[in-house]
This record gives structure tokens, sequence and C-alpha cells, in this order.
């Protein structure tokens, strides 16, 4: 493609006139010159250690790559951080399209930062790859926080599958927290199966509301409500103050029918407004007390620890699904015994040992 | 043992002494005579199809038992009755102790038996094999519906795990239905993950609640208030009326927060009694007016061969972890995994991963 001495170095002034080779030998130049910039693990090691956004950013992007070779040096990273990761709190916040994410994280992470935390936001949302980014995709909808020295924000891994999505977002949080960032919010629509994933990863679990006729609670996923540490209603101002109250009042009571939380915890709903900022300081309030009792009762910890097990495991068994789901065999008879099911010939279980019996002599 | 002319035809007598030759004749005798009696499968077919309730409860036997041999045998049963299966409802009823089940069962059960309905009553308990059966257990709470012709009742199968009593539980509809009972009410407690099972393989949830303090509604498992149809309001009798109707409005208000379901059914919110009976024809109504909607829109249909489908994926997702986590490799690996997991030296994924490439080397 191009002689060996049409190097870097050789190329220091711009040129006069963009013959055909002299463009190549820039575009060469560049790529050379951002390869050599690919840092070594340890490089992004000592970057992370030393609160280095970019290299925060570069080791991100390593655990989202799909390359066996980027995997690697993100695993290296990733031992190197895990000894200072889990100095923070994590938040996960959930809410439907409309609620207002957006401008409530833009507002809390603002207050958050003003109080001299480190805030880091991060995004699960499988489908963004698909929609590209309705989630924190548009990063100017957080146009303070994204200029703001003490926060970071990320938009959504793309990945196929939520176990992915989930995978690389846990990652990061360590490498965030390695960073130093003390405050780690995950955002995530309340339309899917992610706020399980995200409340598998959080400590505390926020789910913004909005008043309305009730229509607008139709879209929260099922049991979602019962995941939440605090309902927040927010765009409880102008017009909209009484009715948010009233909103806040029948959360009050929907709560009040569900189980006991294992934390103890009793959960809070409370209004706020995210453009006049009203209510944001209680929401902290209210967070600042779940972490109070549940160091006290030494239930973060815990829960902490649980969530490891839990990833453990929830890794595990989605490795054997896929290697099973994707056997060659097993797809050309899954069809098969699906349909012999449904025309009452043979019952799920029969049908399924025989497919697992397939699987395990191959 | 013995010789091979003491065969039972020679022994048609009752002996008058005792010798051991003699008792031990007689014993093989008694062996052989309940050898003939262990009917075949075709035996046992042909008895279900006609009816026999006898014949339904000794395949369910076969359906329970862990021996191989009766598994084959009571796959055949079952191959041969799935054709007369599915033509029946199939009702879940959860409630946490004390809610009243089994009463509310007996007078549910028998209000419908007078209807000319066919009614069976199985359930699914995971923990009653350990704690000697608390549900149904003592089939003399329901002594008017255990006397009926028109009812079958059948404690719940023992089992280790759910996923086992769940599949010995659905395949006894499937034999209950061949025999002609047309209303299958599968009981579970309110505590555990048997809802969510339970809720797999009926078409109508049932959930039973009683007035109080709400105290009593604390002992609900997660999601369970979102998986019912109808919650029926128990013990609403003498001074427990008033009590009843609140509670009853209470939960009213409570479903109204939750998102809409996918059979488009509103549920309702009632109260009963299973002592005076009042209320029981209501819920009746109610179910019918369930299975008109569904069966109109087709969503009854619909849920059946998702439920199916379920059962397929959960077996075989089921296997494909009892099949992992019995690896012996996998055994005296994975504690020592956890531990690295807790004490950061390796992320929760990373572990997952080493231990997946131990299990698919081998």
């Amino acid at each position: 493609m191009s002689s060996p001495n049409k190097q870097s170095g050789s190329l220091h002034e711009k040129p006069e006139i963009s013959t055909p080779e002299i463009i190549n030998a820039a575009a060469i130049s560049q790529i050379q010159k951002s390869r050599k910039k690919q840092p070594s693990s340890d490089e992004l090691i000592a970057g992370i250690l030393d609160g280095n956004r970019t290299a925060l950013s570069r080791a991100i992007t390593l655990i989202e790559s799909t390359k066996p070779e980027h995997t690697k040096k993100a695993n290296e990273v990733i031992k190197a951080c895990l000894p200072l990761a889990n100095k923070s709190i994590r938040i996960g916040i959930t809410g439907v399209p409309g609620v207002g994410k957006s401008t409530f994280i833009e507002a809390f992470g603002t207050f958050l930062t003003q109080l001299g935390k480190k805030v880091a936001v991060l995004a699960v949302d499988p489908s963004s790859s698909l929609s590209h980014g309705s989630i924190l995709g548009d990063k100017t909808r957080m146009e303070e926080l994204v200029k703001d020295e003490n926060a970071f924000i990320r938009p959504s891994a793309s990945g196929d599958s939520l176990g992915g999505v989930a995978r690389k977002t846990r990652e990061s949080i360590i490498l965030c927290e390695a960073t130093g960032f003390d405050t780690i919010i995950i955002e995530t629509v309340g339309v899917g199966q992610s706020e399980t994933a995200v409340h598998s990863m959080v400590d505390f679990f926020l789910l913004l509301q909005i008043s309305g006729a009730g229509d607008e609670l139709q879209g929260i996923k099922r049991g979602i409500m019962e995941m939440a540490d605090a309902i927040v209603v927010n765009k409880a101002d102008g017009d909209n103050i009484k009715k948010s109250n009233l909103v806040k009042m029948e959360f009050n009571r929907a709560l009040h029918l569900f189980p006991s939380k294992k934390s103890t915890w009793q959960p809070k709903v409370t209004t706020c407004s995210a453009i006049t900022k009203e209510g944001i300081s209680e929401i902290w309030n209210t967070i600042s007390e779940y972490f109070q009792l549940t160091n006290d009762t030494g239930y973060f910890e815990k829960k902490r620890k649980e969530q490891n097990q839990f990833w453990i495991m929830e890794t595990i068994n989605e490795q054997l699904k896929l290697n099973f789901y994707n056997n060659p065999e097993i797809i050309s008879q899954l069809e098969e015994s699906k349909k012999a099911v449904q025309n009452n010939e043979i019952s799920p279980f029969a049908a399924a040992q025989l497919l697992l019996e397939k699987y395990f002599k191959k």
C-alpha cells in the first residue's frame, strides 16, 4: 500500500497541494499515530488509578469490544481495578419514556457534584443498539452534567443480549469506581427486563413517575414497583403540583400493601421537579437515610455479596443456554418438538427430555 | 429363594399351620398377587378413559415415582391421554397459611360439583415433603369434597425440587383431564416460588386474602398480587364483614396502579365466606366471565400454547443447570471461585468464564 519510508515522522508540515500520494501518507500517519496512542493495559490501569476520565473511557471501550484481544486486555484492567472498586454507592433509576429521566439525572447529578461527589452515569438499555439509543444517546439532554469535571456520562453499551449489556455495564461500574467515582447512577427504561438486571447491580433502586390519569403508569413493567426503594413523582411543578401530591398519596397507599423488604427499609414516595429543583435535596436525604440504615444493619455488604454470587450464576446459566440453543442438532429439532407438543403428541417434559438426550449424547 | 414349583397357582388354601416354608410361600403368593394387581399401562389408560378414579390415582403414583420403569410406564399413559386432555379450565389458588384455603376449596369445590362439574384438586408445595404436608396433607379438612363422587383430591407430590413437583403436577393435570375432570384446581401456598410455577400451568389465578391490620398481607411473595386475576377476601362473615369490605377497597385501589394484563382482563376483588357460603357464586361468575372473554379473544388458547413452550424451555434449562452444578469438577471449584470473587481477586464474569471453560472442555 505504501512504502515504509512514508512514516509519520517524515510528515510534519501541512502539505501545500493535495496529491493522492500525500493524502495517503497523511492518512497512514494518522492511523499510526492512533495506533501508537492505543495504550497498553498497564497505561490504562495507571490512568484509571490516577482518576483519568480518558483512560476510563478507553477501558470501557475495550470492555464493549467483541475482539478477543480487547477482551483479554479488558480483563487485565478489571482485575487490577477490582481491589479499588466497591467504594461507592450505586443507584438505579428507572421510569418509562416521557417521565423526564434525562432532565432528572441532570438536576440530581449536578446537585451531587455540587456536594463534592464524583458522579458516573451509565445506562442499561439493550434496545438502544437497535433504536439507536433512546437513552443517554443524546448527551446534549444533560448539558450541564456533561461539562461537569466531576461527572462521567456513558451511553448504553450495544450488545445483542441483555446479558451482554448487563455484563458490560457491571464491569464498567468497577472501572468507574477505581477511577474515583463515588456515586454511580445506572439508568434504564421501565419497559423491559432490564430493570431486574439493574436491580441486581445497584444498592438503591429509584422509580421515576409522573402524575396523570393513571394511564402513564400502565407502561411500568410488572414487579418494578415492588423493587423500588423510592418512588419519585417528577414534574411536580406549576399546575402539576396538586396532581403530583395526589399520585404520591396513591403510591404510598399501594406500597403499604406490599410485603416488607429484606433490607427492612420502608420505601418512600416523594415529589420533585427537575426544572425548579424542588424536592431534589429531599431525594438525596432519603437515599442517605437508606445507606445509613443498610450500613448499620450490614445489609449493604450482604446485598453486594449476594449480587456477586448472582452474577456468577447468571453468567453461567446464560452460557449454558446459549450453548444448548446454538447447537446445530438442537436448532434443527427444536421447532419440530414444539409442534409435536402443540399437537398433543407429546408432553412438554417428554419433548424436553428427548432434546436433552440428543444434546448430552453428542 | 424358593423352588419353581411353589407357584401362586399351587397355593389356594389358607394354611393350617405356619411353618417357615409355608409362610414363605404365602408371602410369595402375596407379592405375586400384588404384582398381578399392578396394572399395565394399557389397563391404566383404559381405566382413565373410562373415568375411573382409582386408575387415575395409580397413574399419578407412577408419575410421582423415581423408578425408571415407572417413569416409562407413566410416559406411555401420558402420551395416550394427551389427545383427551386440555378440555378443562385450570384455576390456581394461592394464599398464605391461615387465609382459609382448605375451607375455601371445600366450599368452592362443592359448589362446583353441585353445578354438575367434575372437580380435581391438586397441590404444588415443594416444602410439603419436608414439613410433612402442610397443604392438603390433611384431607379431612375437606370432609365433604373428599367424599364427593365428582371430586378428586390429591395432595402435593413430594420431590426435592420445585421443578420436580411442578412437572409431576402438570402431568397429573393431563391425566385428570383425560379422566373427565373439567375443572382443575391447583392449590399452593403464597410464600415461595411455587406461585410462578403454578401461574404457568393455570388459566386463571386466584389470590385469597383476609382482612386485618395489613400485617397478614406481609406474607405474600412479591409479584403475586400482580399475577392475580381475582383477589378474594375470605372470612368475610360476622364482625369481619366491614373490615373485609375495607380491605377489598384497598386492593381495588392497588390493582388500579398495576399495568394492564395481556389478557385485557381487569382483575376483580370480591369478598366471601367459606363458612356462610356468601360470595362463592359471585366468584364463579367472575371466573366464568374471564373464560368468556379469553375464549372470545383467543387468549385462552394462546396462553396454553405459551405455557407449553414455557415448560419445554423450563425443563431444558433446569436440566442444563443440574448437569453443570452436579459436575464433580465444578462442585470442587465453585466455592473457591465464589471466594475469589468476594475477595475482589476476580470479577464474577471472569470467574464464571473459567468454570465454563472447565465444564465444556471435559
